[in-house]
């Protein structure tokens, strides 16, 4: 069992070799990359634009939206690990050191129940 | 040692806890994440914008930009897992699904070195 | 008086004049300037990720927000203008074309109160 | 003739009806408009993604890809028109605003050719 907080590596050795089989490795700069990222994030987005955030909740489940869900959802994650790839990074320890520097901004009693607080995370 | 593509429910649990000791879990609805990941990735494009595609290959393991690429990347990676699990999506099982269509797709032979074939994939 | 939905060559001038007195037109490229609008977008959807519906109707006059909305309003308005004139394309002919696209996809009848008619209407 | 730097009354004023004979105005919050824009962003740079910087400067006029070039920007002004409308904000005055804000902290001479202090600007 593994220690880490993720684990992608086995993802990430899958999408060499598709990308390699098919030689896409020319199209997948980190430039490139994070481009098509955005268009899936895009396509997650649109999914939700008309709900409430209570129908939002369902989206997951629903048989409706959830086939939509987890193709997005899935296009965004192929997309995120393969350009951490490209660019050398250890997922596992950039999120593990964001997470040290999150908990130390944001004590407990401080961010309690605040999202003005919980704002200014992100801007951190 | 598991057979997953990625294994995210570490951090899945640590991001739970998180939000659960913060009082955030009423902002956490799927809608609200999902435009906070837009948010993070607006910031990781920008890392992007003016360089090359050349130059966007070292932006990785480049001393000046390296460390907002690292934070950038996990603050993706967070909200991604964060959001998956709020609309209880198993991103493994999600990400084996897209493969195999994809695999089915773009057989090898027809896909090879062509961007358009490739650009079809993601209206897919 | 112009007959026209919008007009926006004032500001294109502009901005053109602003690229070249600062020599910048050779970081202007298309590909360049659809990532910078990217990420002026999650600076907007940043604004608006942690309030509900209702609040969100008020940021553009309360005092606590209104100065972040008009500012990246204003950055997205500057980039896209820039896009649209170094790809050559008329904002305003393109937007005209697509409300008469728009018009005749929509009848009023079929799409009243529909918000899965509206979502189509996206994916059109 | 208008002084104005961007004119967009007439646009704002047909978005207005063309909700308002759907009864759409109940879909239209800031939250959810600033989502859809993500979704238009997301489409227009999909366009571009595999692009190389010189391809993209031909996407506007080249036959294969300038209809959806100018879909996709018709789209984006559709939407960040119909946001600012919804929030009260005068697009004019804040693009004026912004510029004359932009003029002040890139002066000429300390700006020329260089993309980091570009970069700079954004952060601005």
């Amino acid at each position: 069992m593994s220690n880490k907080l993720i684990e992608v590596e086995a993802l990430a050795r899958r999408l060499r070799e598709f990308a390699s089989d098919r030689d896409w490795q020319q199209f997948h700069s980190p430039k490139n990359l994070a481009m098509a990222l955005t268009g899936e994030i895009g396509e997650l987005v649109e999914i939700f634009q008309w709900m409430s955030e209570g129908e939002s909740k369902h989206a997951g489940t629903s048989e409706r939206t959830a086939p939509a869900v987890r193709e997005e959802l899935a296009d965004v994650t192929l997309y995120l690990v393969r350009l951490a790839d490209v660019l050398g990074v250890d997922l596992n320890a950039a999120v593990a050191e964001k997470l040290r520097v999150n908990a130390t901004k944001y004590p407990v009693d401080a961010a309690r129940g605040s999202a003005r607080k919980y704002n200014d995370l992100e801007r951190g």
